[in-house]
């Protein structure tokens, strides 16, 4: 992969490996290299903070590591003495480290290899055992008494676990409480958010978190039925998270020279999107978004006041 | 249910009800009402805009209904001659319709009841066929050529669909790209934005979009393993989207005084968080929260550059 390639959220090395099924095995960390499921040899994470990290590798390297299938309670890498093997520095949030937190944020698959030393691990060798997530980063205080990245991933996968289903750990519990706003992120949204350098196409800014910038990318015309949106560039915005819901929840549209109507006050009103060379906005699908917003706000306090209907 | 009742999120009237199973059938509107299924005779929707939608009835009420099982895109009520049964008026963003777009913002479930004269539907009377999330609401241009309220409706429950499975539409493919940020919804979190009139604690906004206020209920210390944080009220803030998601991605924490760090440039250092009488905010999920936050951001630049780890 050269640097160029390695720029581009696009590239190969995030996602599933065309040709490695979930479950395959592979004798030692050289196949698995060569395959391209994990591009190392001995480090436990492969990535770069410019893309995510690709992959992890779980094999009884880290004492604090939890691994209950379905989720895993992973430590970041770093921080041993290389003749004892303890752990004997603080961990950084670099290098991998700063890779899974990108992973998190921008919600970008990883995928995970289990080895022979794992207890839900292949009896020799390496699987590969599908895509995860990371659900969230933290740190923490590992056994040895210094400083630990860790991570929450989770398994993306919807077929039966390659370790097999009988006396093993049940997946935990599909969820508290219910969904309020769920945020995707694809190959184009990824694309469309760095040729805005992160920054809101609506209100100017520019977030930072622990990982590095954050930002959404919101379809303008919907995906799925019966909106049909496309997922191309010139059908997604760059947004921060705040002026997202406000446009996908009916708060503000754009009008024909890209200003922003303010239909409850946002105060947005008269905002002009920002461009970027390289992403043009599809006119159509501004139009779409702005005639499907909720437009009739009038409504009958006494209607309201006895609900929709009453017995 | 009392007015007071039902101006409590948390009322019996949001959710599965005691004792109904998904499949249960019920003879007429009247043993569905007695139930407390769908407590209205006629109207299509019962619900009211403080608490959402409780549930709908599908039964060919409306041509623009589109069935597809595991999601529905469903109309509004209202706007038809009471005479001819036919769509005469625009319809409105009031009464039932509001509520199912409030059911949307927040993230509550909705009970979903077919009847006999839906392909879908039980051969006689009518059937409870679970609970469903609105996923959004737009409007839209009826084949009458009048305004219908519009929303796209998705089955949250696993099980096989009472419907059966020989012969039907194949639920949706699971997802488009991936998931960057779920934003989750708990009767606790609802009594939290309450109490705050859903103004964000940390930076004062308050948000209007098209159903009304919005804003997000943040777990302090998160809930699940290995944080094991309580669903409770004192662990959770009410905030905006964007201070939200530098809570959570380790952007900002807060000190023993409840004023905030800023850890990466947010512009809220400093900021006091609001209080509400009525919302006590636990110290000990505080302090977690801020020890679990990314500290070491000092990084190495040739390390990055060189990324996780090379072959």
């Amino acid at each position: 992969m050269t640097e160029q390639q390695a720029e581009r959220p696009t590239s190969t090395g995030i996602g599933s490996i065309e040709g490695v099924a979930v479950g395959d095995t592979f004798t030692d960390r050289r196949a698995l290299a060569d395959a391209g499921v994990h591009r190392a040899l001995e480090a436990g994470i492969v990535g770069r903070q410019a893309i995510g990290a690709e992959s992890i590798v779980l094999n009884k390297g880290y004492e604090d590591d939890e691994d209950y299938g379905h989720s895993v309670i992973y430590t970041g890498h770093g921080g041993k003495d290389s003749a004892t093997g303890k752990q004997s520095k603080d961990q950084k949030w670099a290098r991998g480290n700063r890779a899974l937190q990108v992973s998190c944020d921008q919600g970008l698959p990883v995928r995970v290899v289990r080895g022979h030393r794992e207890e839900l691990g292949p009896s020799t060798g390496y699987r590969y055992d599908g895509l995860y997530f990371v659900k969230r980063y933290w740190e923490d205080i590992g056994k040895s008494g210094f400083k630990i990245c860790r991570y929450e991933l989770v398994r993306d996968d919807i077929g039966d676990p390659p370790w097999g289903t009988s006396g093993l750990p049940a997946p935990p519990s599909r969820r508290v409480g219910t969904i309020q706003r769920i945020v995707r992120s694809t190959a184009v949204t990824q694309a469309v958010k760095e040729l805005h350098n992160h920054t809101c196409q609506i209100c100017g800014k520019r977030m930072t978190v622990a990982s590095g910038p954050y930002a959404e990318g919101a379809h303008i015309r919907a995906l799925g039925r019966p909106h049909d949106g496309l997922d191309v560039r010139e059908n997604v915005l760059c947004l921060c998270p705040t002026c997202h819901v406000y446009f996908d929840r009916g708060a503000i549209v754009l009008d024909d020279s890209l200003h922003v109507i303010d239909l409850t006050g946002s105060g947005l009103a008269g905002r002009q999107l920002r461009q970027a060379s390289g992403h043009d906005v599809d006119m159509e699908a501004v139009r779409y978004h702005r005639e499907a917003a909720p437009s009739n706000q009038e409504r009958d306090a006494e209607e309201e006041e006895r609900g929709g209907s009453a017995l």
